[in-house]
């Protein structure tokens, strides 16, 4: 490659994507982390789903194409949130010998293009994939030397999901099934504002939200009394947020 | 390079940082484009500041790096708000023209991370830098064919700047001189959500902010009646915020 031998200060890098897929089993809070094999001793350990971007690819469809290859979903919504690219982030000599195994590439240097994506949580089964393994860990049993930083991307992620939710409320929606209880609603909350709510407060507020529809039907074969289910409706969010929107 | 000899579908590309610095000129929203000098037919147009990544550079410094640059100001507040990286943004042989003659590099695609930053604009022969001329252009008067991706760079980073004041309302103050008037602050708002506010519940709303502070100042030297000035205190900020936070 004759441009890096004429000027081997400009950085000649790989780009990846990774995405940062969050979802809600039971009340917790949970990333998918996917198993990689080939590390220098033969263990395995867990890491961000992601991957190299083909040459001729779009940042976006990169991402989609690791979400795919993960989860066996085609089209989920996903948000481009934070490129990092510390020199740094590559400074691991088992993680380099890792990728060296598992790609058989000589790679110096990866700026990754960090992608967050909610979603419900579905029996593991149905995920499909290139990946050995796949696993939800709870936020807070996220082992705590994942390679490269992907630590500190799914730190990053988390903050933004806050700041997702503020601007766009509906998108707590993704997380949930078609009908829901208030208390799975009250419980996404809590979790992700880190504090606890007030039950008669919160329904209170629920009530006030025109998109959020009581159904006439219950929950079933449950031993505490039955919560009533609810479900989003979105043409009655659009109308709301383009009133509030407008004051 | 042996890496990419082995396996040509991976993208091995040159990285770049963009940066869009927004400012307010009177009651103009305008943003910093430089000269681009090396056009083939010798010709100059404009573009915004960015540089190519080096070798050991981390991705904030260089951006970093290219406000300092440009504007002669070492440290700028500065946000990095997405990355583009689309095969087609180097698709213009004109681009890629400029590029072998500006920077002597055979380049075939270039990802770029973008970054915002608010300012003020003082004078413009404060703008130190490598460039041979620089440019505030009103948002309404930016030229519709700047090269590679740049229109849309701009587009994308005028709505981040909208999510950025909801979240961090302060930041609005980054555009202002120390000491301001109601008008300045209020035509800021205008151009931000694009809409005519009255003057009378603008004053009472910015009475309701216990962190604008009213000086015993007014303006001089005025034709129309001299108005009050007022100053941005950032510790009641910060005191009103958390207490917001806490609701």
């Amino acid at each position: 490659m004759k441009a890096q031998e004429e000027n081997t200060e400009m950085l000649y890098s790989h780009v990846s994507v990774d995405c940062v897929l969050l979802g809600f089993d039971e009340d917790k809070l949970c990333v998918l982390l996917v198993e990689r094999a080939g590390a220098p001793d033969g263990s395995t350990d867990f890491k961000l789903p992601g991957s190299l971007i083909y040459e001729h690819e779009d940042l976006d469809t990169a991402a989609n194409r690791v979400l795919a290859e993960t989860t066996g979903i085609k089209r989920m919504r996903l948000k481009q949130f934070r490129s990092f690219g510390s020199p740094t982030r590559t400074a691991n000599p088992a993680d380099m010998q890792w990728l060296q195994n598992a790609l058989k590439l000589n790679i110096r240097r990866i700026v990754t293009i960090a992608y967050l994506s909610l979603c419900k949580i579905y029996k593991k089964s149905s995920l499909a994939g290139r990946y050995k393994s796949t696993k939800w860990f709870p936020i807070e049993n996220i082992p705590r030397n994942l390679p490269f930083d992907h630590n500190q991307i799914i730190e990053e992620a988390l903050k933004e999901m806050r700041r997702w939710v503020e601007s766009e409320p509906s998108i707590v929606f993704e997380f949930l099934p078609l009908r829901f209880t208030a208390y799975q609603l009250r419980r996404i909350y809590e979790v992700i504002y880190n504090r606890k709510m007030d039950v008669r407060n919160f329904h209170k507020k629920m009530n006030t939200l025109s998109y959020i529809i009581p159904l006439d039907e219950w929950e079933e074969d449950v031993s505490h009394r039955a919560a009533r289910y609810y479900r989003f409706d979105k043409v009655k969010y659009n109308q709301q947020r383009s009133r509030f929107n407008k004051n």
